[in-house]
């Protein structure tokens, strides 16, 4: 074939992937957020079957030989022939499993999370553990597909985070455990933290009024580009650089909740609006890792939305919307109580600094599940003796314990590790951009554009065209290094909490 | 082919048009309500696509033999049955024009749409008159290659709805005029409404909390089947009996616009809703005809909604939410207000009793650009002679004249006259449900549930199993009348106003 027709070819196939796939993000939106409740089976059959047809042309097996042939041919530009080669090793993972038992693992995830939902209400984990060892059975199979010759679990990992290893992760964490579990202890005997003043009674309307009028424009998320809607847990989903969708849940007694839940998510939604435009609909066009993607929420939402600076503009905005919740607070008490630190029972309540110890227990247990250390009949107690261990947490009960998350039940395994990676990546770039830029000053003025434009420059324009340790070395000169993200949290908190 | 591969193929053919319509209508409610707006070419250009892809599913040349043999098939049930000849009637439609032309078609509607947009902001008919001619010169050929004995205008009237013709309606129409311009005459001359208190400021967020928490809930639309959005214009959309979706606009300075317009949209998805389940997903599942969904809109709208009992349970309530603006005015005068008629210029925010009158011209103006009588030249001064004749309203501009309406400019001739329709049939439905049921009296209970329930069981559950036409015949005994419209407008207004 002739260059020109090989391009055609894959803009054809490209815009027609593109096109199912805009349709199936809009509809999982509207499904997650307005859609009315019993219409959901109606609409989760035609879901599906769009699913299918997507799967078809992403595994058209006429693309291979174009994509290779457009991925080798000489004028070939280099996104372009970075494009194919993501698109080929996409291609590669999909086709090796045997299409009906994708089928059937589709309907082993839904059975398996129908159990882990009922076990969870229940407060037993009994259905749960005999679907989640068919889950593992089934992933081990479909992993055995590809004949790798990395290990099963660094293939997990390499899913979500190409290039990290266990090795890598085993040193992280390793270092996470060594320099943060003391840092808990101490901060459990200094002198706490008020932040009752944060559960006060916030009228949800007032806290709407106040991140629509207030909060997301000041993070540049405009309705030209984005749109935050309402759900339980808060996620966010995307079509191209100019249609970013988010969502937040409002707490009357949790003033934090929502205020961090929208900065995170605007995170998310920033990276994939600042990625270069030229990528739009394209496989370059998503965040490069899920390490990178959580790098970049929780750098709006930590290193900058938690830091005192963020808060110098907008505090005395937050408290002309609840004068008489606040009127009395000082920036500096905000400040702390924001940040206040505590071991808890739960992941997604977790303070910045204790996270990660929550994902540590998370990847020990999935390693020892595919390393063959642990079984799920262990998984309990196991879990339990981590919290333990590492929190000085007491389990209550395993609905609070090992059966507070979903992600397993679905069989992603591999991906828990990759929030922690990027609270790391986060501080990496952070301690450069404190190097190139005045962070504090900038912010204490209300120009978070600047800082914004940086990670555009610097991190999100990139796309899927380097890898994320590219990125990292590009920006910081340096490789993934975790000693930036525990001396960020050893300063801060150290400081925060009186600690010589 | 047996029977039952044909049913197996006929099943598997709807559910292919179903997934895409679903995808389709989910993705416009979207891009109409919430979608970020510099996304809206991305996502246009892959609806686009989408579009196609339906078009050809529908217009599958093979099914056309399928759809044949399994309606002549003796087994077949006559739901079934009619759907093949409700399916093979869009087919011959559709395919009869050549794939390029409805392709330039499209584009042809979307630049007169633009000019049609520029020229009513710059207050010109100018571009747009350029456009609207070739719009009705392709659409005059359009229809020529269905080679119909039917005159032109009389197949445009029967694509919205089937069975009208130009005789029935020049009938109908020449009895509106006749009976209902003396009397706006009368009305004119009376002693006038006050409905100054309705133009008071009201909240916006005040008019939400009253709309979802009383007015909604008590129409029977619950998030489990329904949910209602904001746009500029309001309108209907839906996938199935469990999924409607409507919209409406809250202006500060106009109480009753969005409570009638809630009402009415509500009117149009509790027809889709009370549709006989057993249709979702298929041909038979939508709404019979423009007139007959209009009749719905409207039955809840005037017939129900601006009737004096529906508010006696409402109206203290909506009193409780704006005491400052409404303690003061009683139910009679609100009732009053709610029904203030006087001539004036723009169709939409007619009242119902000038309301036809705005059809007459509009329907009068298409009939004679079909039948040869008038050229786009003389559209102005044509639409302002009948403006003053009929209403007696002086048109200051052509904003507010000519171009007020969108319709004509994507092709849409022969819709109009279904507006009228769908008043007149309401009222023959209710002079029918008044001998049924004691109306004032369920409705000054707040039973609103068996009028609902009547409405499904004589009007709603058919769906397009039976015809506009055939309904009318069942439920009230007799075809089309228009005489129960009039009388009904005749006697509300004179009791309204004291004329004797």
């Amino acid at each position: 074939m002739q260059l020109q027709e090989l391009q055609q070819k894959y803009q054809e196939w490209i815009f027609q992937q593109s096109a199912y796939t805009t349709a199936l993000n809009v509809m999982n939106y509207d499904d997650m957020t307005i859609a009315p409740t019993k219409g959901q089976q109606f609409r989760a059959d035609r879901i599906s079957y769009l699913v299918g047809e997507l799967y078809s042309i992403c595994n058209d097996p006429s693309m291979k030989e174009v994509l290779t042939a457009l991925k080798d041919h000489p004028e070939t530009d280099e996104a372009t022939r970075k494009a194919c080669s993501l698109y080929l090793e996409k291609m590669a993972k999909d086709q090796c499993v045997p299409k009906e038992e994708v089928i059937a693992f589709a309907k082993l995830a839904n059975e398996s999370y129908n159990s882990w939902l009922s076990d969870k209400h229940q407060g037993t984990y009994s259905a749960y553990k005999k679907d989640l060892a068919r889950v593992i059975e089934a992933k081990k199979k479909h992993y055995s597909y590809r004949q790798s010759e990395k290990s099963l679990y660094n293939q997990m990992l390499d899913d979500f985070e190409p290039d990290m290893t266990m090795e890598q992760y085993d040193a992280f964490f390793a270092q996470v455990k060594e320099r943060l579990i003391p840092l808990i202890h101490q901060i459990q005997n200094a002198q706490q933290v008020d932040d009752s003043f944060l559960h006060l009674a916030y009228d949800i309307n007032q806290q709407r009024k106040f991140t629509t009028e207030v909060l997301l424009p000041y993070l540049g998320f405009t309705p030209d580009w984005g749109y935050q809607s309402e759900t339980e847990h808060p996620f966010t989903t995307w079509n191209s650089e100019n249609d970013c969708r988010t969502t937040t849940h409002y707490h009357e007694d949790q003033l934090a909740s929502n205020l961090f839940s929208t900065i995170h998510e605007v995170g998310h939604a920033t990276y994939e609006h600042q990625i270069d435009d030229a990528f739009d609909g394209m496989i370059l066009s998503d965040g490069v890792s899920s390490g990178m993607h959580e790098s970049q929420s929780r750098f709006l939402e930590n290193n900058i939305g938690r830091s005192k600076e963020f808060w110098i503009p907008l505090f005395p905005k937050l408290q002309a919307y609840f004068p008489e919740q606040l009127s009395n607070v000082t920036l500096d008490q905000f400040y702390r109580a924001i940040n206040k630190s505590e071991p808890s029972l739960i992941r997604i309540e977790a303070d910045e600094l204790t996270y990660p110890l929550h994902i540590v227990i998370r990847y020990e247990i999935e390693k020892g599940l595919f390393e063959g250390t642990y079984t799920t009949d262990q998984l309990e107690s196991v879990w339990n003796a981590k919290y333990h261990e590492y929190l000085g947490v007491d389990v209550p009960n395993t609905s609070q314990g090992l059966l507070q998350d979903v992600h397993w039940s679905s069989g992603d395994f591999g991906y828990f590790p990759t929030y922690a990676l990027g609270s790391a990546f986060a501080a990496q770039f952070y301690a450069q951009m404190r190097k190139d830029l005045d962070v504090d000053t900038l912010l204490a003025n209300g120009n978070l554009r600047t800082i914004l434009d940086w990670l555009k420059d610097h991190v999100h324009h990139w796309g899927c065209a380097k890898s994320a340790h590219e990125i990292l070395q590009l920006v910081t000169g340096e490789s993934f290094n975790p000693t930036f993200y525990l001396d960020y949290l050893t300063d801060k908190f150290k400081t925060l909490y009186n600690i010589q």
